[in-house]
């Protein structure tokens, strides 16, 4: 196997994949932008996530030259869209409000100039403040929020506080950012939330497809559900995935793993599909927390791959492919 | 995604997911009680069992408070079974005969006393105490044995000795515990035991069904079957999984890793349907090896799944869900 | 679960699970004929590929005794193939052209006594070398090269030179030791090779069969298939397996892991098929690189397994059993 | 080399090497009282101190009996102090003050009931917390802060808002908790604070003994002159201990680690002897982060010892041994 | 730096650094003899140290090829001695006795043939068995035994029973192997024995140098009365090297690691200096644990280099250097 | 502790400490360059140091901000010294003449504008390339090499090749690019080179310092002479640092790791003094393999100050510092 022939990929110029830098106040074309939120003051459990963006945009064993052409569409998403990277959300440590309001202000910009925030998480509580500032660009409640996750985030409080990475999803509906019936929720599995919890969702009419259904009725069957109901009255989808929707032997490399996820390839498979058949209007990936990974990192490169496959449907749908292509 | 709001799960009180710690003398109304079994020195290859007992009961990202509500059947086993914690048989390490006396000991009191014995292995050579241990409380003979391994453990000897990880079960149906024809072994593959051994245990009538079988005809169907051979004439079964039987994909902390076996997600099913469907009457996890692991500790939390699967299936049941529910 | 009674697996003879070691003076009647390639200054990422051999030979629970009988077929086919182990090619590091010539010839020799030369690697610069080394013995474009990968190994040069872990199929093509047409890829994914690359492999009639294509169809479809192709008009095939066709999460210990390929059950059982079902003229086991295993190991300890499986196909085909069985 | 006889150390009960469990409001007699600070979002690099309380207190082979007779001294302090542990402050990730609240809170009772509070940190923010509770216990600027610590944390601001492990000892200096001159650094190296940092502690007359200082003299030297500082006019002494004083190689598991520091054996004889020769009326030990610690786990244990070396050197003060011996 | 150029250093031949393998049956002129006992069921702590032979076999850099002249001495000590290896003691895991038979047997073969056997632990407890094996081939209490460890090893009893690593060298007091005034033990510290256990260490007249006096008075000081007292009326000297001695920094791999210990320099100069002192009549080297060294192998790799520096002192010894030299 | 407060370190700029990157067109006044050379084809065990580059400029976790004020000098020598970061050289994998060729010609340009070249490797294999460099810019002959390593570097042949990391020190001197008289290397330990090649360099009046001498004489004395056969003559020192001259305790991440070598803070200091004393014309920094660091990371952070304590040490010396001060 090989690398670029013309590039040498043992440092990394310290963008996704090698796309071109840029600030916020030059975004250009770009029909994407990647921009990192290294903040892991949120986890109840095991931190690190603040690397995360590092560890996504160099997981990686080719060149950092900025093109990927995909083996099976033949598209080369990153020069197609013109992606481009804006760096860290700068933010303090410890101080979970102050960070939040940085990212909002930050995909606010972003999405009000167009483009497609892709947010590298982090931990998430970032999807609080990434969709918060979707909806400051587009419109309270004009989009569907689709969430890949073993666990539905929609706690109460956490530790008796507002904000942290069990409780985004509650946050977003008691804002009205995205209202409970746009919420569709893919891959829920283990032993949380209690049921008060799971009884709330149900009266806010959120959506949710656990592992159990996706296992006795095909991973198939729930995605054209969820693309449905994602699609029905909304003007656009947010699509936020915890990397531990997937199982822990393919992401490790987590705070929360919870066994009996998604395989690598379908969540891979499904975030193109998602590309292709919805409207994409912002993205994060969160929870990548890279010193779980142990050497092979495999949890990073997995994620690196998430974020091209769905640049990858997302320039299938702009060619004209029609869905379900 | 989080644990409890009221609980902070940076440290244990050392119990599994912290129900409450009690004694032999003390085991009050449990439907389930949890033993550990820190011994490793039967092990012909890795050792380090000997901290599966501690991995599986921390095992957990969530508040160590002794509440699990299953996402799916909405029951918290650990409440409704009033599952308690006995702590660690204590033995001495490379006295492998008084150790297994010991835990047979412990096994046949808390069986004696009507609850389901659930023994956290140490390596596979426990099982015949464990299930001697029961078979002292209920009658030999009295209960089928069902075997989730990638293993027969079925060796004529041990280094020339009688007990090992590789032998648990020849013993057991020796001494007449376990007759031959009470057990169903399940995700046997690779290039043990030799074609004298598998003789001997289809002399003993032994039924196994290898992972080919799995791959060739379904779990499902296998499982039907051996529910169906579990449950007849036998007077309850004793469910013992070696975590090997799990590909080393999800399962890398065992000393004798053998690829090709089933996905976490299939073991955590077919337990939880086992727990439904037979009258578990004992159960051992083992061959949790933690050091392993690497940092993700991903199969030290498997496992605790396993037994929170199995705990769930038991509750249902007991509540008088239908067979196959 | 146990090695054998009568040996002792905390060290190793350093052979093949313990098979008899030889030196190419002395092949005497061995079927098959393990030798190692210890080899990684080919790759473009992550090197350590030169411990490959020494990881694959130990990687086994088992006592190193030279015999594993199969479970499945009964077959001890390191005994029935009379396997014998002549160590490592000695080359120099560094000097990439001496090293493979070196590797030529030695599996020429291996391949002109008659027997079947399996190579542990190793990165895939080395299939250049031995799949040539097979052609000086059996005359080029006489056999078929079916090659397991995540990757198609057809680069134009490598960085600006003729050998690496990325040409060397194009090379063969090239060299005429193997014709294109004469080429079944199994498991293409990711964003390698770039579309130019793509239309000179199809110029060439190669034939591949990418993981989308393994997805929608179903993978005994597509082995159907590259059977019949590898059959078609030649006289024996060479089968090159790169270990990082397997999904990242149960092979990570390689050099450019790339999520979405096959589970190690597939690949376990796909190589026992061919080995029953094509004139199997040589092998190759390339890419692991040990060092990103992290402490279970389980990379090495699948390829030690892959070995075993393609041994055991091939013992049942020198059987007469018949192909498909 | 063993534990004890009578005790099997493969679980542990949770408190540090087996104490008592406690709460505030009942201290008893406990002339020290251990408490864990499990709070790692003050980190500006590697996360993970919040499970440094449970490694220190697990960190050790020996069994959790709660007593560790010295073998130099003959003094089993953790029974002559009657040290008991009280558990973890309870806190929410990321909310950095109201966090040190609750700390400052829990220590102030402590230390408020005469017992030496020894707080296991967590990053090195918490000893603003908790210097602060036992200033309010005992009144401000009434003790000095002898630190050991590769950094001076004396930052000006931490990412532009008050608290994070770079701030605490000026934060505390600008409350009058710990005034300037009650200041006492050693073990100071590397590249940080910058120079103006360094003019404003000259100014605030903290005296600080670099590692430069403790190569070029001797450490007994320096021990002796930060000894004498420390006893000057203060009533008692707070001890805070920050892990990466020491060289890396035995504390690579810390967030900062800065090459060139002190060696285990040097550190846990100079916490001995400043706990026979001060007046200790509280101390903290931070900035361990078990994760980065590998399979060896050497820094948790360290840690642990450092603990106990200290409790030995205050209780062979408490039995009178004069200064110095 | 580099290996011989005309040896390849990716695979072991299995024996110490590659010298001749032999059996017990032809022992030849050898003057020393390596035999490995993988035996670790007597560890109170983490297992693993069965791999310790393997590991220290083959823990180095350079080609196996059994020569190694030391870069002081100028001396080729594998050659000039004719070292041998004679692989493993088999033995049962998890039959304590009957292993420490088996050791006892083998040792007092080797040094019933004239040669210094040199057994590579496993854990301490074959300590018992290794000079029980000399005592039996030269008689009982003619030699001294000089102990680098830790830990005092004295334990009365291990979980009740006799034998464990905690207890080998009270066994061999009380057995009259080596009477308690013929041991020198260097490098004691930490928290173990209890008083009880000292006190009985006293009244066999056991001589103790703790690291308290090393770092007092200077190793040179401590190792010139220990040479001393060894060769006090003693017939020889067997040297038995707990790895734990050394500070976990340099050591991390061994079971029960206590900070404060000597550094690898000074392990390494110390053994030489013994033995070119000291009549050597045998030697183990103990407590390597490989699975704790993580991927440096830093342990396994000064184990290795210990025993060398041990085989280049006896072989200046037996040239005549003269002592102290 | 804490980085910059206006600048976040979770990702990295990928210049050594964020200095400014620039090509080797535009050198501008720079009086040092730092350059990465990713080559480890040249290692005869473990590779991976071609990451070390990456893992050197990135190894920090204060703020990339191209700003390192020295605790004890005051100086900020990056910005003092205005250091800059060409990148690394492009070379392909394997072809180790081509890959040195071009080493050579970056160096020489680097020396050859006035500016000191900083090489990152790399094994050692580059010196060969680096200081040929030098000397092309600045004459054969014309300065001393001092070389910091636990091996001598000076075999005959490396495989029977010319290059390999065993070799430069030989081809240097038989090039005439260093006469053998122009050599001083310091730690030399362990097992090689054979007597055969120490003859050769004594033949050729190498001076060298081994470990023994330093134990025996100590550093300052060593460093002494070193500094005074250095600067005797020549006009300019290279100093090429292998970081294996540091025990493997500080530095685990090495290919060939050999125990009883300097410690951290021996090197970092010696460093630091022969920048002030010596003329430094050219550096280098090798056998850095950071994937065998485990997590801690301490190799790559060690090398980090490495490069930061000879840039202090030569900022001091341009300010006119008198030697030794």
């Amino acid at each position: 196997m090989t690398g670029r022939d013309d590039y040498f990929c043992f440092s990394s110029p310290g963008t996704f994949c090698g796309v071109p830098a840029a600030t916020l106040d030059d975004l250009g074309n770009a029909a994407a932008v990647i921009v990192g939120a290294p903040f892991d003051w949120g986890t109840t459990a095991r931190p690190g996530a603040r690397f995360g963006p590092k560890a996504i945009r160099e997981g990686d064993y080719l060149g950092q030259d900025g093109t990927r052409p995909h083996l099976d569409s033949g598209i080369d998403a990153l020069r197609e869209l013109g992606v481009i990277d804006v760096g860290d959300v700068e933010m303090p440590p410890g101080y979970i409000e102050a960070g939040l309001d940085r990212i909002t202000a930050v995909v606010e910009r972003i999405a009000g100039a167009g483009a497609v925030p892709i947010v590298l998480g982090g931990d998430h509580t970032v999807t609080f403040a990434d969709a918060t500032g979707v909806a400051r660009a587009r419109g309270d409640g004009t989009f569907a929020l689709v969430h890949f996750d073993a666990h539905a985030d929609t706690g109460e409080t956490h530790y008796g506080m507002l904000h942290g990475h069990g409780t985004p999803m509650r946050r977003l509906v008691e804002s009205g950012a995205v209202p409970g019936h746009r919420f569709v929720q893919v891959g829920l599995r283990g032993y949380w939330p209690p049921p008060q919890v799971l009884e709330w969702m149900r009266e806010q009419q959120m959506r949710a497809f656990p592992m159990r259904d996706i296992v006795d009725r095909g991973l198939e069957t729930v995605v054209d559900e969820a693309v449905a109901l994602a699609s029905n009255g909304a003007d656009g989808v947010f699509l936020s995935i915890d990397i531990d929707v997937v199982d822990p032997s393919a992401a490790p490399a987590t705070g929360t793993p919870e066994p009996g996820g998604l395989t690598a390839r379908e969540l891979l498979d499904t975030v193109n599909r998602l590309g292709r058949e919805l409207d994409i209007v912002g993205a994060d990936l969160v929870e990548v927390a890279p010193i779980y990974d142990g050497p092979g990192e495999i949890t990073a490169r997995l994620a690196n791959r998430v974020v091209l496959e769905l640049l990858d449907g997302i320039a299938m749908r702009r060619r004209g492919s029609p869905p379900g292509a």
